[in-house]
């Protein structure tokens, strides 16, 4: 019978190796919509390595409908700085961490296609959980979009659990929210952090459905939305929207700060960052 | 014979004074910059109250050779947030604060002119205290112009204590550098906090000093490089060194997180941040 670390380290190559190949799935789709357009843009991989422990690959994309979209896989592990390891669980007599997971920002050249960020990890100290979600932040909002977007993860959560949806669909509009203006980052999606419901199976099953809806959920709106055209007025609106995105993202995002507390790869955390921005 | 109350009381008075009084100088003299480059910009002004007590006005002016610069003087008062108190001297037993001063941060339409950024600032606890500096951040480094700029400093500080210059510089490098990127701001100036060598009189005078030194030490540079031409390159590398600016005052910047820790007005707060910046 497997030890209880022979099982977790099982878990943990499970979970990596799915944050990859859904990375390779991401990208061609993606690639694929560039090809669509006639574009033959193509993601550039640069792998990191992290002086405490792991590493990762960041795979940035600059294209016609893709301004700037990046997906990195991470895989790090080491020990938590003090002062950080007092906001993580299961790290009271021992700061050892393990952390894998999928990132995804992309910034789209059209202001009338929505940015979407999309992350999904496993976290081990000397608990263990899954997180992530997806939200979407239009410049310019179109309900049915919306309801399309929205409706592709309340699917996914309701293949799980019922209460899921409604749950994560809170926890997105309070995390992605900007105090300091009372606004939302966007218009929301799911966003779900410290699951361990006891099953691992069960949790990283839905894991992996997120990641999968992801694309189903935003794919559709490229293919409609990236040939309207549009002018200065709303390229304004999407610089100025994109703003809020720095902002929201260095003053108060978990992940930049986590990446930037553990010694992450700067150009990878940061690579959520819109590739241009203004303020009024 | 005044109480200590008085006493206090009449410093506040005269501290806000001063800072309102060095806003119009500055004002005065920036205006006359766009005049001399046949621009009409002018300053407008928007005045905002703090619910907690006090506020303050923001003077914003989008010119020619300025493309956005905000000179906001605030005088605020009330209790800390207890989180944020435990970081400020001077609130042990009683979290009262009161915090007066002028902010400026002026970004340029010509990448070859640096954007600077000076704040001078008194803050009364159970402590008083006062606190400020200047510093360039040029897109383009001119040795000559860092010269004058970290020259006049000096001859503001060397009035008052020859350990100044060397402590404040150093301070100053320290501070305005981003640990993420192993790289400074800016070029430097100078940075002070908590200074009060017991004579409030002399640290105020100091603090006046500091505020029309730092006109002398940018004024020139700005008619200096304002009529030299330039290009896209140029524009790229300002806008790019804009991104980093950003990153600081969000991630990194104390007067930001004053500000937003008290519930300060988010327009003034962020007026900092650049009309438009890009990242790679």
């Amino acid at each position: 019978m497997p030890t209880h670390q022979q099982e977790l380290s099982d878990k943990k190559s499970q979970a990596s190796a799915w944050f990859a190949s859904l990375r390779d799935t991401i990208c061609n789709a993606f690639e694929g919509i560039e090809r669509s357009v006639g574009s033959d843009a193509k993601f550039q991989r640069k792998e990191w390595q992290r002086s405490g422990g792991g590493g990762g690959v960041m795979s940035v994309m600059r294209g016609e409908v893709f301004e700037k979209v990046g997906v990195n896989i991470s895989t790090v592990w080491g020990e938590f700085p003090d002062n950080f390891a007092k906001e993580i669980p299961g790290t009271q007599d021992n700061k050892e961490f393990y952390a894998t997971g999928v990132s995804l920002v992309a910034h789209m050249k059209s202001p009338i296609v929505p940015s979407v960020h999309m992350n999904t990890r496993f976290i081990a100290t000397q608990k263990s959980w899954f997180g992530g979600g997806a939200d979407l932040t239009p410049a310019i909002f179109f309900q049915e979009d919306s309801d399309h977007f929205h409706g592709k993860l309340k699917g996914a959560c309701d293949k799980f659990d019922a209460g899921y949806y409604p749950k994560f669909k809170e926890e997105c509009d309070r995390y992605f929210y900007l105090p300091h203006r009372g606004e939302a980052r966007g218009i929301g999606g799911i966003f779900y952090d410290y699951l361990n419901t006891g099953s691992w199976d069960a949790d990283f099953a839905f894991t992996k459905e997120v990641g999968l809806a992801f694309l189903e959920a935003f794919v559709p709106l490229v293919q409609k939305r990236c040939h309207i055209p549009w002018g200065e007025k709303e390229k304004e609106m999407q610089l100025l929207k994109r703003g809020r995105y720095v902002e929201f993202n260095l003053l108060y995002d978990r992940g930049t700060k986590f990446g930037l507390m553990t010694g992450g790869n700067t150009d990878a955390i940061l690579m959520s960052l819109p590739p241009e921005a203004k303020w009024s």
